[in-house]
């Protein structure tokens, strides 16, 4: 999993100027502001809008991500409705052939009832095999989409035999607000205040999206960690 | 592809009571409207607000449809953010052995540039091996799915290796403004007066929500179709 | 205010069905099912979702709801983005003299800090100077906008003099999930984990418009409520 | 009006990395590209996915302006969904007697039926009752308002007598692709393949907006002129 910050628009002070419009109708944001720093009356306010929900303060800002990462991953990110995607195209391009194979530190197995499942290690024999198994269904259907494409077979059928764990590639570009409240369903942390069972591989990537913004936007970052993790 | 109409409460009338709040400021709805004829007025009215792009009206309503199509038609299908999904869980469920394999009748080559392509029939050789391609690599990777869940592997980890012709399964609901731009970019039909380039298996879903759609809706379905079949 | 259901389709067992594709692949809603008496394991699963906040099943309903309030009640309503909204037009039709006058029961008199304001009972002084003060601007201006239209100035322009007070008209649509996430946000209720401070005039439509949907929904109602009024 | 650009990530070559990850799979932006001269290529791009409407690419940047209008026109405003909001709050703060009041450019009288309005110019005795009546409702009801402020009633109520021409101001912030969407139906432009009929006073705000954007993103702003002003 591959996530790189593309642009940014997106600092502390801007959820401070869209926040005092509300109570003081003037622009606060003077050219200096977005260096400048933090007061304890800013770390209120956000600590206040978080608590209080005021969720459209976290809006005014733009972040863009480059993401690689399984198609079974980016399944379940395009959910997210409150997002802009342009992905890579299968009917465009011939996809390369980088797959997913899970490391020796994935928790193979699953324990547990419907909504509260938990994952162990698996056997010796369990890593081998999956292992194992990725790679040879990823090749012997990768050798069939080339066999296609040599044959003149278009390229958007072609690809039908091809695994959800292909890599493939997006820009994605959210707010913080948006992107908290894919953290919060998107990451199993132990400060949550709501219960979440993300599947590990899209985790891996909400780790990195967390960890990018955090250092953009550390005010919020700190106040969003603080309340529980909910999105305002 | 399956499509099958679950629920509905999407009648013409529900675009005419929007709109008149406009104009009248009240109720103009009463219980036996549904069931009443349309006057010319009516359509007159539901003419104008399409080719004006009075969009807001057509929002009142909602169709909830159940779909069967393969992972690949999914993927373009969630894109459309104005709609809400839900769809199996290779997470929570074994997914049945049931692939998308190219039809006869689907032309396989491509022909023309991007933004410009054409589709041709494919030669009895290539047929023969789209279809084997694709029934191979399905049962290659199936098999595989099969003998990691037998030895204990989580689901979510083993179904990496199914292709993205697997069927999959769901309830989307929309309102008849989302749907008209779904129609619009996904079906190619010589009426349209904007291009679009549907990869054709969507295309079969998208004609089979219309002709549902059609039938409920019929006098905002023909303003659809006699505006150039651009979503207000 | 007043609120009238116009328009629904929305039953708990929508949410049902919707959920129940995730673990079963295929459609369970048989025609009967929306009338039959809930079980005890629809009920545990609706909690359970609400809980564990799986928010898009609540989304698969609709109803559309007719609202008379004043427009400073309709400028928060709107802010809301997940709605579909139909309002009468100043621009298209000459506006009614009704206006809101806060009535005996309002609490005019602010106490506390912002995020934390309560309201308490003005004094007769107080209420007989609100009610006053509230009607003859109502009616000044009133008395200028007929001025102007009776001159032949055009409405759009005219009714600029018109107070927020004025009462206006609209239809909206929503399902399940974006109306908790309204009540959330607009009702000050004593079961809430979050801490909410809505003007009491949006709140006495919300108040209405939950009413309504608990009848409709009512297993998902309860859920909501049990689990603190969060929406999901 | 007053329309300020607060913060802006937002250029030509936004649209082109977003683009080029469909057909390239990789990360076509480096850190010299924003500053680069618009190749041919580039601006040929540009305008195939206008044409096409392929519209997310126009998506992946962030432009926040500063407004301030009178409450008429954010009304109108903030129907538009696809923006984040944040305006100055009636309840948390005494609102400023600065009122809109029509100028000697305004065309006053309406002429024509729905749909098809015109404006033409008022004689001078209908600017001079509209300037009065607007100046004389505007001073009355700022007079009742600061009446019940001074006798101790809560802000949220006494700003129920407060016209809506009361000048407000916020913080918007949007795309390019909703940014156009605005322009189609807030701006009566020759070139517009699709007629629209804005109120003037919100056509004066788009019209700002649009020359900014115009400065931020030429060649995207060139595209959208050229093909008829419609939203990709």
């Amino acid at each position: 999993m591959t996530v790189e910050l593309v642009r940014s628009s997106a600092h502390d002070s801007d959820v401070l100027f869209a926040a005092r419009v509300s109570t003081q109708g003037e622009k606060t944001l003077d050219a200096a502001a977005a260096g400048t720093e933090a007061s304890d009356r800013d770390r209120g306010l956000i600590n206040y809008l978080m608590r209080d929900r005021h969720g459209s303060p976290f809006e005014h800002n733009s972040m863009t991500f480059y993401v690689q990462a399984p198609i079974f991953v980016f399944r379940e990110f395009m959910r997210h409705r409150i997002a802009s995607y342009n992905e890579e195209s299968g009917r465009y391009r011939q996809l390369q052939p980088v797959f997913y194979v899970p490391g020796p530190e994935r928790r193979l197995v699953q324990v547990g009832k419907p909504g509260a499942y938990d994952f162990v290690e698996g056997t010796p024999e369990q890593t081998a095999l999956a292992v194992a198994e990725s790679k040879a269904a990823a090749e012997f259907a990768y050798a069939a989409y080339q066999r296609m494409l040599t044959a003149g077979i278009a390229r958007e059928v072609a690809r039908g035999v091809l695994p959800v764990s292909t890599y493939s590639s997006m820009y994605v570009t959210m707010n913080a607000r948006s992107l908290m409240n894919f953290l919060s369903l998107r990451t199993k942390h132990p400060d949550s205040h709501f219960p979440s069972f993300p599947q590990r591989e899209i985790e891996l990537v909400a780790e990195q999206l967390e960890s990018i913004w955090a250092e953009l936007m550390p005010l919020t970052h700190a106040a969003f960690q603080a309340g529980g993790r909910v999105a305002p």
